[in-house]
């Protein structure tokens, strides 16, 4: 029991270590580990026994011989990633290494109805199992939804944006109709998984990844794992109190982050401001409908120069950064990662978040801390997904 | 190498688990851990010829045999904790179980030097060193203090209020003075180390403890093990931002919860407001000496009826709920230890924090948490200094 536990202990290290590596030699293992050469040829030999990694070329070593390198074998199994965000489904297929093989999109109307919704996440799943770009038979699904899950049954909580989603058992269900073993995962944490393993925070012990889109999320990773909370619920960013007393929010309360500077804040502002004459260049880009706007157009229309929409994104970046700020000096992380559909389309949100952290974290904490802009875009969380899916396959999950 | 590590873990679990049960049988440890009469009889007698465990007493078996019980041995060795707070220091020696031999306090009146401060915390630590009340020698000295450490160094980096005070490397000082080794440590999380082990908190792996007093600050306890931060600077809730463009903070910010709601924020809001005439009772209890008030006669006059001061501490207690709530929804803990010097003084502080709690919270969150107030008092981060000494002879810091 102690000597298997140990061995499956090192086993996983050097998993991990060829994961965040994604190409090493057997010297490199050797020596990342202390262990002597039959160690390692043990340990590479059960793992390329098992299909699990596989030859990945040469390198040419200082002493002039050809050192043969090692990688995570694509093939082995594929494996369906499902988002469910506020405005859109992504499905992703991806191999072992995290490499996206296909995708698909779907994109949400405010109002679809709960079954409308899973008989997407469905379809988008029977597309991805049938893919002409699969590399091998798909092997798991994980699907990430907005709101609480329960980990131990797989249910998606609630989702305040979609009428009717309440206690879906995603697990339950996918496993039933696919076949698979389905796993679950909250969004934010989903994406900083895909920024560890993929993206800005590979190599990183401490960051925060701040989800800014149509809600507001959040994922800490301190000192190499996640930071789940008590019940899986940590990371309620959004639901923070900036302005005490401000608009009320989907969850009850009032002055939450989220209802004054999400995407669903901005895009509720944005009509209202239209429906005050407030900004005629944002009512021609919606044709009229001010009901209709969204906080893409909002961010359109600041870079045609609308000054009302610039000042919407200016107070919804300066809030966002507010909170980031108390966020970062509870944490102490020396990464922050900006993500999510407000990042990147507009820069004045990110300038905003980022003077504000500047004014309001302590410096001793901001001094430690980097920040950065997320570049795995809309499919981050999806990706995340993919690669959690994954993380079982190699004893990881 | 791997079998060493293997049996360290195994006779840490045994330690750990000893400590926080405080008395057990051998059948309690064959139990807990799955292991076979022989094993556990090694690990007995290896800790007992350390003279780290010793015999506590008997207990009846539901079979009608005696069992022996067996226990930390307090005269194995004792530890000095010292806690450099914003108005006194505390200076506790405690055994290896964490039981208080002796206390000597001293007050810091505001203002007084650092050479002074430094002096008087050797003076308590050559006190204790030669108490009547030992149980053993001292082993070893752990020293709080507010503000930031060097954890690498020792060194204390600074703290706002003690004039002088910055990069003081007490683990240096100490260790030359006493010949000794000496640790340093977040005062909140010292304070919440003495929760875990002796307060609120035993047996619990999720919690927050809120360090309300002339500085507020915080621990993060999660999963099992502390939040410490990519740079040892986790829990800054003092410095989160509660009003913005409030009043100006220590730290060089705005609105921080610290500038509208610790000790020192409501002594000098008491201070302006017996200036302007607004409390006779107050004036009257500090003997028209405005700058001397304290939150304790805030407090004082609260309780005899003095509205002006009631409204301070509601203020106060409103903005501190405000900003625990959003540490809440960060952090998802099951548990909320309020402690520190506002706490047990005054009822109103503890019912604005608690109703605060109820309105911010994500219900769904709150739901999942239990609030308590500490009982450890004044004592509490001395204390925990004495546990962690303890905790390096029992392997575990």
């Amino acid at each position: 029991m102690a000597n298997r536990n140990h061995a499956a202990d090192k086993r996983l290290k050097v998993i991990s270590f060829i994961r965040e590596k994604r190409e090493i030699s057997r010297g490199d293992l050797a020596a990342a580990f202390s262990l002597d050469k039959k160690t390692v040829s043990d340990i590479v030999e059960e793992l390329a026994s098992e299909s699990l990694i596989a030859s990945s070329g040469f390198r040419e070593s200082v002493a002039g011989r050809r050192q043969e390198l090692l990688a995570l074998n694509g093939n082995h199994s594929n494996f369906i990633g499902i988002d469910l965000g506020g405005t859109h489904i992504i499905g992703v297929l991806v191999d072992l290494t995290g490499t996206m093989l296909d995708r698909v999109f779907f994109e949400i109307r405010p109002g679809l109805p709960m079954e409308i919704i899973l008989d997407q996440m469905k379809t988008i799943c029977r597309k991805l199992m049938v893919s002409e770009k699969a590399t091998a038979s798909v092997r798991s699904i994980c699907i990430c939804a907005p709101g609480f899950f329960n980990p131990a049954t797989g249910t998606s909580i609630m989702a305040a944006n979609i009428p009717g989603w309440q206690d879906v058992n995603l697990r339950e269900i996918f496993t039933a109709e696919f076949s698979r073993p389905t796993y679950t995962e909250d969004c934010s944490r989903a994406y900083a998984l895909a920024e560890k393993l993929l993206g800005e925070a590979v190599g990183r012990e401490d960051f925060i990844f701040a989800d800014l889109g149509y809600g507001i999320g959040m994922a800490i990773f301190s000192d190499g794992r996640f930071l789940r909370g008590a019940n899986n619920k940590a990371g309620e960013i959004g639901h923070t109190i900036v302005a005490r007393d401000g608009p009320s929010c989907s969850c009850g309360n009032r002055g939450c982050l989220e209802a004054v500077a999400s995407g669903r804040a901005i895009a509720r502002n944005a009509a209202a401001g239209i429906d005050a004459g407030l900004s005629p260049l944002l009512k021609g880009l919606t044709h009229g409908k001010a009901e209709s706007v969204t906080a893409q157009d909002v961010a359109i229309a600041a870079s045609m120069g609308d000054t009302f929409s610039a000042e919407l994104l200016h107070n919804a970046g300066s809030f966002a950064g507010l909170a980031l700020a108390n966020a970062v000096n509870i944490i102490n992380p020396s990464l922050l990662i900006l993500g999510g559909g407000l990042i990147g389309t507009n820069r004045i949100i990110e300038e905003c978040v980022s003077r504000a952290l500047a004014t309001h974290c302590m410096r001793e904490i901001f001094e430690d801390m980097e920040l950065r802009a997320s570049k795995l875009g809309m499919n981050g969380s999806a990706l995340g997904c993919g690669l959690l899916a994954a993380s079982e396959v190699l004893g990881m999950a």
